[in-house]
């Protein structure tokens, strides 16, 4: 079944150890959808600028991606530069040039609308809200954030939420949200808010399932681990691909069924690790369904008693 | 089969977020000593002073811990005071006593010769390496340390791994050990200056075991998580515990097979959490099998699909 999301087709210009690149396409949407796209189809809703042309459009329709929803306007498209010279989980941003992305009004093509799944990436809560509330019909919508706006925009963020089936995001983020450092104790006050099902992610140490159905005894559903990498090439994207592959894969089930949701989480964790092996897109662009089918066995070896 | 465990037996003032408690019994040694006991017959060296009465004695005999390798000298026991007040996942020193540590020479009792299992808990790597080459005929050694040894002594902690079969330390020690900030890349440099075996412990994450027979395509052997707890109300002794629920239980089978390595990482996170539940060692204290063994099922249903 179809995913759309909302989110930011944009631009980076990244530093890592391992070296540079400049103005490489990316985006929360843009590692999303190329995620999301090797288990179900996915429409995405954007905006760019004049600097988005042919060769990034190609990104998209080489992995089948509706673009109908990318709305091309006057002057340059959202743009971020970072480094994670000091240390690979934090990226330290150098600018953030918000440029088509500050005027944006995101419309719903007609070609969507029969979408049963939504996801609403890491854009302004305003955004996020405006675009769940003209596709009242999903069956199920899972969103992301970050800590500006859980911060300095509490109101809007907390609307969403109560529109949200699942949310999506990393242990600061869920620790300042619930303004709780206990994690179990953060994820039950954050379920409160709305989403009754939680996904934090650690990192190069995994991620945690919370659902409100869990029982109380068990402090969560699932921990998935993260691949034990031996080189981190460029952690950009690997929420957003991890997002992708959870979301993604679940849109490709029948059923959203427990068992569903905790196997989701693997494919979240396996998209999550190939988004960091190159630069930018460069690996979800070459990836192929077997190697992450090949994954998904090993991270349950990497877990699994036997 | 036995294990024999070298390290200390102190008393520990800590204050956490839950309250605070002086001078209740502690060490390394004793941690183990007490999680081990679950597994199989566990016999202690260390030194105390005349602070140590027939009270902390009781707690040793209550789990049949053989603690005829406990010399009693004159002067007060090894004093630790430290605070977990704004991170629980690192202790802040406020006070370190050596007292009789500082002259400890470890005798082995002739009972304890026959013993297949030695584990070097975190001391002086000098004396880590003397009781090494009293007991040159044990069949599986193991053994921690600490950034301290690491940093300022580390040509005696280099020639201690030599003689290591395991080796069991956390994130930052393996990356600090190698010089290397990649765990992966770590945890091969580690192992190639001994042990063949390295538990990495990421404290509320799980930890990892590394073993050279390990494929290099999978990174590692296995990710166990840890329990996601509702309340952390000591984690000192948490990393002792994790070991003495290794070591233990590997102790406690007929052959040290991969299989075993497996369970034995969870049977580790299992006493790590339960460790946490109480101040100092009351929550070891009062522990069951049962206990452990539905933890150990919960830790399954955490991380295994279905």
């Amino acid at each position: 079944m179809a995913i759309t999301v909302v989110g930011s087709v944009a631009f980076d210009t990244i530093e890592t150890p391992a070296g540079k690149r400049e103005r490489c396409l990316g985006g929360a949407a843009t590692y999303f959808s190329l995620s999301a796209s090797f288990f179900t189809d996915v429409r995405v809703i954007a905006v760019v600028g004049e600097d988005f042309g042919r060769r990034q459009e190609a990104v998209f329709q080489a992995r089948n991606i509706d673009t109908r929803g990318i709305e091309h306007t006057a002057g340059k498209s959202f743009f971020w530069e970072g480094s994670y010279l000091d240390n690979l989980n934090e990226a330290k941003t150098h600018n953030t040039e918000l440029n088509v992305f500050a005027t944006f009004n995101p419309k719903i093509p007609d070609a969507y609308r029969d979408s049963e799944f939504l996801f609403l990436a890491n854009i302004d809560p305003v955004l996020q809200r405006r675009v769940r509330e003209q596709m009242p019909d999903v069956k199920l919508t899972a969103g992301d954030t970050m800590n500006y706006w859980i911060k300095d925009h509490r109101p809007a963020l907390l609307e969403v939420l109560k529109g949200l089936d699942i949310l999506l995001i990393n242990d600061t983020e869920a620790r300042m949200l619930a303004g709780n450092n206990n994690l179990v104790q953060a994820a039950r006050e954050v379920m409160a808010l709305g989403p009754k099902t939680l996904v934090v992610k650690h990192g190069e140490y995994g991620a945690t399932l919370f659902r409100d159905s869990t029982p109380k005894s068990r402090g969560a559903e699932l921990r998935a681990p993260a691949m034990p990498l031996e080189e981190v090439v460029d952690p950009t994207g690997a929420g957003d691909s991890f997002a992708g592959g959870f979301f993604g894969y679940l849109a490709s089930q029948p059923e959203q069924s427990p068992a569903a949701f905790r196997r989701a989480m693997f494919y979240g964790s396996v998209m999550g690790s190939f988004a960091c092996e190159r630069f930018g897109t460069e690996r979800m662009q070459k990836l192929t369904r077997p190697e992450i089918d090949e994954r998904f066995n090993l991270f349950r070896e990497l877990t699994h008693l036997v």
